[in-house]
């Protein structure tokens, strides 16, 4: 079996996203894993009306991506208690490539519930596309405090739970993956 | 009282959406009611990012929309089990606009889930809102085969159940106008 | 107009409930307000099965207690981030006694999310029983630790929280009683 | 590996329970499957306070039960939008046990929504548990009309549609235990 690739999908296009920092410190963190991964950013992907979309450029690319993918990162800030309308057009562009993928949903928020409420509305997307989302994702509360400035984190607790997800992640995908590959 | 004003939205922007329909009949019910209405199109309304959104005159036009509505009418397609990310954008986009106004989420589907699993997302964003959505909004399942080609409805049983909803949401915005007016 | 009447209902029935530390605050907080309340149990209201329930004493006065109050204050805690069994099934007793009143659910837990999306669950269940809940509720996170022994709180900032709660509550609740007797 | 063992559960207590022609009906399928399968009826197991439950016999047998499991297939109705009071009793029960297995959620209604709005609060709660459930449940609309007397099925389409759900949780189901029993 060949290594993971298992991106990292920023997803809110607003100005001064403090999901960002959320979304930069695991990948800073993935670079120490097994599995490949990289960064992306829902703002070079996103368009309105799917007609469109599909034939778009970049929702080739973000089809070849989640093709290759055998999971997916998603860090999303909670806007009204719902996800951002943005990281769902991302997400509807595209239906087929995401079928027995792993999936872990960040949450972001300025006060102190760390997005759960908006995570929980996209494991209930999550679930019509066939992708599996572990639990134990991160929950960033309270974030304009949690980074420094360097975009270290000053919460020590993080490390052991980003690790956790790392592993319950790479245990569901590779599992999945051995199934797809023995399917086909 | 003056008498009250409920827009309808029409939440898709996709080529093709089928939700017009849905959108455009409510629109030739109310014409009979004793509430002003008028629809409105998202496709008219919706940019990425807050920061600019906020400054577009758009979205200056939907927040005076807002503030001068008693309630709104939502007609929006399930896509994956979710809201489309147009409506979550247009929605953001404004905010004190919708205290303790009424609201009725209509579900449109190709299948026959009429929509339920989306309508029950906005609900969840609503009650964050502070908007009160009543129960008895209109479901649109099978909608490729529920309309004439003259935009009337084959089911006659609609008659009945639009002004159900038309009375209902009727009944909660003007007990919340009289005591919001009250209360100034 | 009569005064209102807002009881208060615990939502679980476990041994060591600490949800129970949170309702009792709630009350005697209520005893200073306007409005009338009590604190219901639902130990006492419980069983299982619905066509039992519905002929047993203590569901008709559940019956009785909804028939008479203008709204509800539901304090629960998360189990599995969903509500607890035993406040749905004293929930699902009766029906017709709910529609158009006023509802705060308080949500309870033992770590930092303060039972969140057990609220968002019954925010959708209230959502087909025709009550209308408010969205500043309160939330009692790391519960263990926010209570005196004497059953007062550490956390000094309830204090206007729940008077915030109170007053958007009874807002609510006076606007639909005036319609709903104006409507008999 | 062994064959697998996916029980199903009959999640109402109700008299007149319409959700256990269903369940009986995917019992009878299950038969010609390669899986080990059993009924179990929420009757059985479902007692109020966890405290009592977990030293209780039933909960000790339902433990033993989901340890054994490599996934269950729950057979649900809705009740006011949500999911039976008991079947979360007999959920809250047992935590550990449902580690990495696999679910399938079935939904019963009397009317046209399947039970659709149930069975996502339990795609909810089922991701705090840590069990992955499948897209391709089956959903049981209008179920007063759906059964013959003899409990057969009158609409054709079950037979492929029953045949995907197996498929599905099968090849889950089969993958997370080649995972377990690697991980061990």
């Amino acid at each position: 079996m060949t290594s993971l690739y298992l991106p990292i999908l920023l997803g809110t296009a607003r100005e001064g996203r403090q999901s960002e920092k959320a979304a930069r410190y695991i990948l800073e963190k993935a670079k120490h894993q097994a599995f490949e991964t990289e960064l992306l950013d829902v703002r070079d992907f996103v368009s309105v009306g799917r007609t469109e979309a599909m034939e778009h450029p970049r929702a080739q690319q973000w089809s070849h991506i989640m093709t290759r993918a055998d999971g997916l990162i998603i860090v999303t800030p909670e806007y009204n208690h719902g996800y951002p309308g943005e990281l769902k057009l991302m997400i509807d562009q595209i239906y087929k490539e995401y079928t027995n993928k792993a999936l872990a949903v960040c949450g972001v928020s300025s006060g102190w519930t760390g997005g759960v409420r908006a995570v929980k509305l996209l494991v209930s997307v999550a679930h019509t596309l066939k992708m599996y989302p572990i639990r134990n994702a991160l929950y960033f509360p309270n974030v304009e405090m949690l980074f420094n400035e360097d975009g270290s984190i000053k919460d020590p607790s993080y490390e052991k739970m980003t690790q956790t997800m790392f592993d319950d992640l790479v245990w569901l995908a590779s599992a999945l993956k051995y199934k797809r590959e023995e399917s086909h």
